[in-house]
């Protein structure tokens, strides 16, 4: 409880929401984090991709980076009007839920649920990877280091939305100035043309990386174009967490979009352009990233700002993890609002987060790191294939939207109204033919994962789904009528007629407590004891007569010492014998201890009870109430008579009748003690 | 479940107890393997010591033979009247704890305990040896091998002690009569002399060995005689198993137990003897015992007959351990009746045995095994001391018993009298000088432990015990006159005035059946919602208003989302503002679902309020019943009219305040679905 505070500290009331809200300046740092650190590795994927035609067909990276920078800026503005057009959260699943239905819509949510845990773990190893490089002697640890990060996130983001955006948002910016510096002396450089390539790799590796026969072909331009494409991953992020600004909601987050794409698109470009100028070599399983060979290039090795931008890199990478984090629970808790994922995802934690959806997150996350080694050059081939498919699904339900609107009354397709269709419809075209391609060339190199996993995901949704529905119509209310109910609750008629047990092997205080209320709340109570051993089931029977209560005492043999199938046996007997709708209600004595040790030294029967009713339960239906009268060392008993001061052990008087009673309770100096240990076995 | 029976067998009714009573045959076999086994090991133990003073020593070993034979005889004999005056299992503790009072007597029964998980330890460690001996590849898996042995054993026990008596009659009659016949020809080779001492190990060895300065000392022959004592150990275990014989229980225990004895003594003397005949000499860490030595020169090395010795007393030593199988289950029962240890050690098994006390048994020698690497001379000097404690406290006690019997009515000291204290009292003196022995002389080697542990186990026993009168303090009956209890419970007056509160966070078929029951019993019934999500208690308020229910519905805020300490909180209010004297009753509806995912798909809230209730019941006493009212899907609610069919939802009426209610009942479709989930939250 205590620990759990001071890690992700205290908790916030349900009205200080509000004040949890992002600013823009926060908000770019907290959801553009992964479209803007894609900037630093779709460079690398499509040089990655075209170094199989040999160095020479590195220059076609240019024309691509180009191409997908017009994607980038058709999809950004078709979300922007996505935005705008759903105040309150458009994200790709409410998107196609609303105007395709529910199958696209799940299917949305699954790509989407998907991607972003890809997310997390693709930029947590890419991150890992440019700590790496800088720090050689870290690789071995590769993976170890990756799950400190997710782990380190995970916690930042259980604190809450808002201290996570602050805190992230200076090293968001720091990377941002660090690009923008290197990218703006690169280019100064290459107009002076003052660039010195940067060294190559040795023949041999280069031998090996030439991996395509008949040279650059149009399947590998297409191939460099969707690896390039990761470079739109996480655009779609703010659609998705509109709810997190500060009011006008949808006006700051559209801004926010803005800024980020013409951010991402100058890093994409730029960094793009500079590899051609520095001829920037990229081979597999390396631990120099473009990125960095650039940085050395312009500011030196060993150089402090050479530094700064790798730091700055681990960072924004490991930032657009923090997306992830700040969608992924938000889109999970709308799915299991819809009753399609476990309730619990809607639970919100101390701190006015998704908790479990965050742990969730973590989790699966960092299964796919050890998994995959934490290489994210791996993982991406898995990556783009789930953002597409959630691109186009959004942008179409878009053109449904639009196209709705045309039965609104007075309405003329004018100008404006087709411009938005139209810039939806391209958006869902691009991202269809992209999404083809990346199906195409990334199935082998693991894309088929995705692609099996997603309706995986759809059937889960399916199956929680069923079960929440039954239980919905299990549960509702309609067929009863107001009027009556509540008529009858004013004035119940038929109180008290209903059969109760009460469970016990000795008569005590525990036992005597659970009996009192027992025969306060029906005029029906039975006793009922189990017999596993005779000597106290005859003591008890022995202490009814001496007592001479009237209370019917049932002794149920048990041959085999055990107490859940006799007294299963017994309750359904006396429900066959009863008219009462209510079934017989068990009162268990309870004897409650305070320590663990304390426990140990109980029978642990009551247990063996519960288990036996439950099952019961599960077999027959018909709810059997179950009431608890817990009974603590110390405590007075119900009855006035009890609280009073022990009485000295009667005299026994002289006739008969009575004298039976004082041996028993004379007895009691050593029979309770004998009796006591018992009690909570029952 | 199944696998259970199929393991230790069917459960067998308690009236079949009598059943399980053992024959002479038999219990011969099952008490007396203890006693026996020793045999093989007595000699051994007594030339380790001896060798010290070099091989010349060794000759003294027969003298301390005798000497050990001469109190085997007394020490039987007087534990023989012991069973006749104690016929239902005069065991060490009962003797002391009756004659000499309650710490001698858990003393007794602390050394008793340790004394018996050593013999599981020793003997089968002691059986390990011989297999490693006969089979030396085997040596490496000593540990491994007397873990299987005792996993086998208690296996055997828990199937029942005549089934195990049946089963290990076998081995134990296999062994006896090996030992005969060899010693038989050893004797006879001796007298024709055709004797050929057995090879001597190297000198260098032997030189190892002579670790006594100043030759044979008097010191060095008492601990050759301590040593040897371990012969004795066994010789209690019918006393304290009586009640497993065939009635008439002490006269079939009394022949059982001279028979045992003169066995014992025939092969414990017949080895010694044999041992310096052949000039065996014994060295420390050896695979090969001085049993398997004379059996090798006897039958010769390799033949069926020598490997037969080896398995015959693999057998019985591993036999040993199941003596303390059936001593130390019953003997832990006795103590836990007295309660000085838990309750559940008294529990019979599915098979009429107390399975709790096996158990223990064997994980405690497990742990003894592990830790001494299954070497049996490493764990010898513990062995011993906490059997001749036990030994002297019981002859002490019978020396009280018999002058008790001074105080009976035409009592005169007769000669039998005279006889029986005296062979109790000298029997007394003589364990008990052995016993200082013992602890001077095995002290550092380990004997320090037992003396420690025994306090150690008397404190637990204490404490144990502490509590159970605790709570049998508390829970006895007396100060309450029976009286007036049977007259109020005969004619109750005050039934239904106890306040009900009924959790509930929507109004659905789960929590209207618990609504209804509460309602039934009782008149003071309240609803109580904790408020997590505004919108979930709203939609019930708005349900009371359409419904104009009467019930009083509390809504109770919770800002950090918790629900335990709220509802505390709640409850304290309303038990301070009633003047009954039994607190606020708890109703719960439990929503039931049968598999384990699907309680995954639920809150689990009930959790939280259950330990919630039960800390507050620690802290505060006052023991407060909790009702739970299970629904499971498909129920029919307990009132007639909610089995109805499902009526179609009512048309609305014109006038204004019911037409309140369909648009909330219509509000259904969605709305009750909308609140399932929630219900079992609370």
């Amino acid at each position: 409880m205590n620990i759990r505070h001071i890690i992700i500290g205290e908790p916030l009331a349900t009205d200080q929401a509000i004040h949890e809200r992002l600013s823009k300046l926060k908000a770019l740092a907290v959801f553009s984090s992964d479209a803007l650190s894609s900037s630093t590795y779709a460079t690398e994927a499509i040089l990655l991709v075209l170094i199989a035609a040999g160095t020479s067909a590195l220059g076609v990276s240019w024309w691509v980076a180009l191409g997908i920078a017009a994607l980038m800026t058709v999809v950004a503005f078709s979300y922007h009007q996505t935005i705008h057009a759903y105040p309150n959260g458009g994200g790709a699943y409410i998107v196609s839920k609303e105007n395709l239905g529910r199958t696209p819509g799940l299917v949305a949510a699954a790509a989407l649920l998907i991607d972003y845990i890809l997310t997390v773990a693709v930029s947590v190893s890419a991150g890992t990877a440019a700590l790496t490089s800088a720090f050689p002697e870290t690789a071995p640890f590769r993976v170890e280091v990756a799950l400190l990060i997710v782990i380190f996130i995970s916690v930042m983001n259980l604190r809450g939305v808002k201290e996570s955006g602050t805190f992230f948002a200076i090293p968001t910016y720091a990377f941002v100035i660090g690009m923008l510096v290197m990218i703006g002396i690169g280019v100064v450089k290459a107009l002076t043309g003052s660039i010195v390539p940067v060294p190559q790799p040795s023949p041999e590796v280069l031998q090996h990386e030439m991996t395509s026969l008949q040279g650059l072909t149009l399947f590998l331009v297409l191939r460099a174009f969707a690896a390039g494409c990761t470079a739109l991953t996480g655009i779609e992020a703010i659609s998705n967490g509109i709810p997190a600004f500060k009011p006008p909601e949808s006006q700051n987050a559209g801004k926010t979009l803005i800024a980020m794409v013409v951010l991402l698109c100058t890093m994409f470009i730029g960094l793009t352009f500079l590899a051609n100028q520095y001829q920037v070599v990229a081979v597999h399983h390396s631990n120099t990233t473009v990125l960095s060979q650039i940085a050395r290039a312009i500011f030196g090795d060993g150089s402090p700002l050479f530094y700064y931008m790798q730091i700055a890199t681990l960072l924004i990478l490991s930032l657009a993890a923090n997306t992830a984090y700040a969608d992924f629970p938000r889109l999970a808790s709308l799915i299991a609002r819809d009753r399609y994922l476990p309730r619990q995802l809607t639970n919100l934690g101390d701190r006015l987060v998704f908790s479990n959806g965050i742990i969730t997150l973590s989790v699966a996350a960092s299964v796919l790191i050890i998994l995959f080694e934490a290489r994210e050059h791996n993982l991406l081939p898995l990556y783009a294939v789930g953002v597409f498919l959630s691109f186009t699904l959004s942008q179409s339900g878009m053109v449904v939207h639009w196209f709705k609107e045309r039965k609104l009354p007075n309405f003329k397709p004018d100008l404006k109204w087709r411009f938005h269709v139209g810039v939806n419809a391209f958006g869902a075209v691009c991202t269809f033919v992209v999404l083809i391609v990346l199906m195409v060339t990334k199935f082998v190199e693991g894309a088929w994962i995705v692609i099996a996993a997603i309706p995986i995901l759809f059937y889960l949704f399916t199956r929680i789904h069923k079960h929440y529905e039954k239980v919905a119509h299990s549960l509702s209310l309609d067929g009863l009528e107001p009027g009556p109910l509540a008529e009858r609750y004013a004035t119940y008629t038929d109180r008290n007629h209903v059969r109760v047990v009460v469970l016990m092997n000795s008569l005590n205080r525990c036992s005597l407590q659970a009996l009192e209320y027992a025969l306060r709340i029906s005029d029906m109570v039975r006793v009922c004891a189990i017999e596993v051993e005779p000597e106290s089931t005859e003591r008890l029977h022995q202490r009814w007569k001496d007592w001479n209560l009237k209370i019917p005492l049932d002794i149920v043999p048990s041959s085999y010492r055990e107490i859940g199938k006799p007294l299963i046996k017994y309750l359904h007997h006396l429900d066959e014998e009863s008219t009462e709708v209510i079934p017989t209600v068990v009162v268990l004595p309870e004897f409650v201890v305070s320590t663990w040790w304390e426990k140990l030294l109980h029978n642990q029967s009551s247990v063996a009870i519960r288990s036996a009713l439950y099952h019961d339960q599960i077999a027959r239906g018909r709810g059997r109430p179950v009431i608890n009268v817990p009974y603590r060392i110390g405590d007075t008993l119900y009855q006035p008579i009890a609280i009073t001061e022990r009485a000295p052990v009667p005299e026994p008087e002289p006739q008969t009748e009575v004298s039976a009673a004082p041996p028993a309770t004379t007895a009691e100096a050593d029979a309770p003690t004998q009796e006591s240990v018992e009690t909570d076995t029952q």
